[in-house]
C-alpha cells in the first residue's frame, strides 16, 4: 500500500505540501530522511527517532546485503523486525554504493560485477537482484537498480551510463509491478540537461510510484545542479513524490524545496555531528573551538531539542575534545533535531508564503560556513 | 551535608542496608556507582542514568584535572553545573590514576610529580592539592589521596606506601575537617593483613566520613582479597559507610555486601558492554558470537531493560559487528540495567535472609565465564 497525496503548492515557488503515505504510517512532505545505513541511523538508538517523530529512515541495500546479509533479514522476518523498527523504511538499491567503490567494479549490461569493501568477496548485482534482495529487506519504498555517475563524465559517458540505467529501470519494473512494493525510478543524466530530460522521459512511462534524482552531490558544482533541478520543474509530473538523493545542506533543501521536491536523504546531519559540526538557524559551529571552551549557552538558544535544554556548548565541546562517545550521541541528537525542525519550518513556511524569506535567511546565516 | 544511617543488617553474613544521603538526594546502600572519568559515564547520556535510577555516580579527579581543567569547571560553577548532573557525586582522589601511570610518576613525601598521559606535561599532587581540585569540583564525597601499590611489591614497600598514604590522609584532613565536604579515607596495605587493619587503625582516629578500600583489582587472586575483606570486617566501624573501590564482577559485589561493604565501583559494565560482552541472570553472553546471528530472543528473557523489551541478539550483534555506535550505546545500557538490578536483588535478599543462595545462583551462573 503506498499512496502520495498531494496537499497544496505554492504557485509562486513551486514549493509542494504533501502526505506520504505506506501501510506502516503516514508522513508529510517535504521531508527529510535520517540515513540508517547498517540497520540503525549511526550514534542513535530508535528511541531518540521517534522522539524527533522521525517516520521514515533509509537504509542501504548494499550495505544490508553484504553484512548480515540477506539469509539473517529474511530470517528474522525482514528488515522492519530485524531491526525492531515498525515504520516506514525506503531502501536505496545498491546502485549508488556499488558505484562509489568504483575500482572495485566491472559494469555490464546485464549488472555489476563488484567486490565487498568489507572482505573483497566477489558479488554480480543486476536490477533483478537488487529487486530481490530489497524485496527480501521488505523496505515500503524501493529504489530501481541505477548507475551514478562520478564527476566529471564525458557526455557520452553520461549518456551511456542513464541508457542502460534506463534500460534497468525498465527491467525493475518488471519484477516489481505496480502494487506489490512501492517503486521509485531515478532520473540519471550527470550534468547535462538533455540527459537528465531524456531520463525523465524514459522513467514516465513505467508508472513508477514516485521519481526521484540521483547522481548528485557527487562533487559538481551547486548552481549546476540547481540549474538542472529548475529545468526539469515543469515535466516533473505534478502527482508523484519527487525525491532528490543525498541533498543536503539547509540551504540546499530550501533550494530544492523551492523547486518542487518532497523527499530528502544525507549523512551531513548525522556525519557533521560525529565531527563536531553543529547546525544552528544561525549557522553551523564548530564545537571544538577554543571560544566554546566556558560557553555557559546551549549550542543554540533558539532550539528546544533536549541537548539544547540540559547542556552547554563548554561540556559538548569538552566531551568532543576528550573522544567521549556522549559527543557523537548528543550532537547527532541536536542536528536530527535542527533538520526534523528545519523541515517542519519549511512546510509553515510553504502554508503561509514565507518560504523565499525563509531562504534568504538561511542563505545568510550560511554564507560563511561553506555549508551552502 | 552527609550522613549514612544503617537501616539494618544480616547478622549471619554481616551484609548491610543503608541510606546514604547528601544534599543532592538519597541513595540507598548497597549501592554501585557507574563510572563517570571524564564527567560522562561512556555512551550513556545522563537521561539513560536517570531512567535507571542511578543516583550517584563516580568522577576521576585526574582525568578532569588534565582535561578540561579546573579553571573550565570553576568558571562554569563547578562540576554538577558543568556537566549538567544534579545529583550525587562521588569524586576520586586522582592517586589510583596517577600510580597506574608509574613510569610517569615520582612519588615524594610531600607529593608526586606526574607526567599529563594526554601531552606528557609535569605536574605535582600533593595531598592538599587533590583536596583543592576536589574542592574545585565540588563533588559530594571526596576521596583521601593515596599511593595505590601495583601487585605484587614486597612487605616492605607496602608498609613504606601504606604509611605515606596515611600520612597523606591526615593531610588531606586537615584540609577539610569535617563538616565540609563529605571525605573517605583509603585503606592501603596491599595484600598483607597486617598492613590493612594498621592502615585503618590509622584512619579511624581522623573520623572520615566513610572507609574505603583502596589498592585491590590490580591484579592480585581474588581469594587473597576477599580473605583480607574478611579479616577486616569486625574492625571496620558499624556506623560509616564501607567503599570497596574497583569492584568488581557481579559475584565480587555479592561476595563483598556479604563481608559487609556497601559501596562499589567498576568499569566493568561499562567497558565490558564496548567489548560486547553483556551481563545477564545466567552468566555473561558475547554478543559477537556466531551462534547469535539469527538468535530472535532479547540479550536476558529475564531482563525488563528498554534494550531487551526491543532488540533481538541477532540485531545487537549485527551492530556490534558492523562497529555500529548505537550497540555501544545500547550494550552499555543494558549492563548499567543489570547493575542496578543486581544491587536491587541483592537490597532485597539482604531483607529476607536470601543473600547466601542468591550468591550461590551467581557463582554457578557465573562459574565457567572467568567473571567470578
Amino acid at each position: 500500500m503506498f499512496s502520495f497525496r498531494l496537499e497544496c503548492s505554492d504557485p509562486t515557488s513551486g514549493a509542494r505540501l504533501g502526505v506520504l503515505e505506506t501501510s506502516r504510517g503516514v508522513v508529510k512532505t517535504p521531508l527529510f530522511m535520517p540515513v540508517g545505513t547498517a540497520g540503525s541511523v549511526k550514534a542513535t538508538p530508535h528511541e531518540f527517532l521517534e522522539e524527533l517523530d522521525y517516520r521514515l529512515i533509509l537504509a542501504n541495500t548494499y550495505h544490508l546485503y553484504l553484512r548480515p546479509g540477506t539469509a539473517v533479514i529474511a530470517e528474522s522476518g525482514g528488515l522492519h523486525r530485524f531491526i525492531s523498527w515498525p515504520k516506514t523504511i525506503l531502501s536505496d538499491s545498491g546502485g549508488y554504493q556499488v558505484f562509489s567503490h568504483r575500482e572495485l567494479v566491472r559494469i555490464e549490461e546485464e549488472g555489476v560485477q563488484f567486490r565487498s569493501h568489507l572482505d573483497g568477496s566477489r558479488h554480480f548485482f543486476t536490477p533483478e537482484r537488487s529487486m530481490e534482495v530489497q524485496g527480501i529487506l521488505g523496505s515500503d519504498i524501493a529504489m530501481a537498480f541505477d548507475d551514478c555517475t562520478p564527476y566529471p563524465v564525458t557526455v557520452t559517458e553520461a549518456a551511456d551510463s542513464m541508457r542502460r540505467s534506463m534500460r534497468w529501470a525498465e527491467r525493475c519494473r518488471k519484477v516489481v509491478p505496480q502494487g506489490k512494493q512501492a517503486l521509485f525510478g531515478i532520473v540519471q543524466g550527470s550534468t547535462f540537461v538533455d540527459l537528465r530530460l531524456e531520463s525523465l522521459e524514459k522513467l514516465l512511462p513505467l508508472e513508477f510510484d514516485g521519481i526521484a534524482v540521483g547522481g548528485f552531490s557527487v562533487g559538481e558544482p551547486k548552481p549546476l545542479m540547481f540549474d538542472i533541478l529548475e529545468e526539469m520543474r515543469d515535466r516533473l509530473p505534478v502527482h508523484l513524490p519527487r525525491y532528490l538523493m543525498g541533498v543536503g545542506t539547509p540551504v540546499d533543501l530550501v533550494r530544492a524545496v523551492g523547486l518542487g521536491f518532497d523527499m530528502f536523504d544525507c549523512v551531513l546531519p548525522t556525519r557533521n555531528a560525529r565531527n563536531g559540526t553543529l547546525f544552528t538557524w544561525r549557522g553551523p559551529i564548530r564545537i571544538k573551538n577554543a571560544c566554546y571552551r566556558c560557553d555557559p549557552n546551549p549550542i543554540d538558544e533558539a532550539c528546544r531539542c533536549k541537548v539544547c535544554q540540559r547542556y552547554s556548548r563548554a561540556y559538548l565541546r569538552h566531551l568532543f575534545v576528550a573522544g567521549e562517545l556522549s559527543a557523537l550521541i548528543l550532537n547527532t541528537y541536536h542536528n536530527l533535531h535542527f533538520y526534523k525542525e528545519l523541515m517542519d519550518c519549511i512546510g509553515t513556511s510553504i502554508r503561509d508564503g514565507s518560504l523565499a524569506g525563509m531562504r534568504r535567511r538561511l542563505e545568510e546565516a550560511y554564507q560563511e560556513s561553506g555549508l551552502v
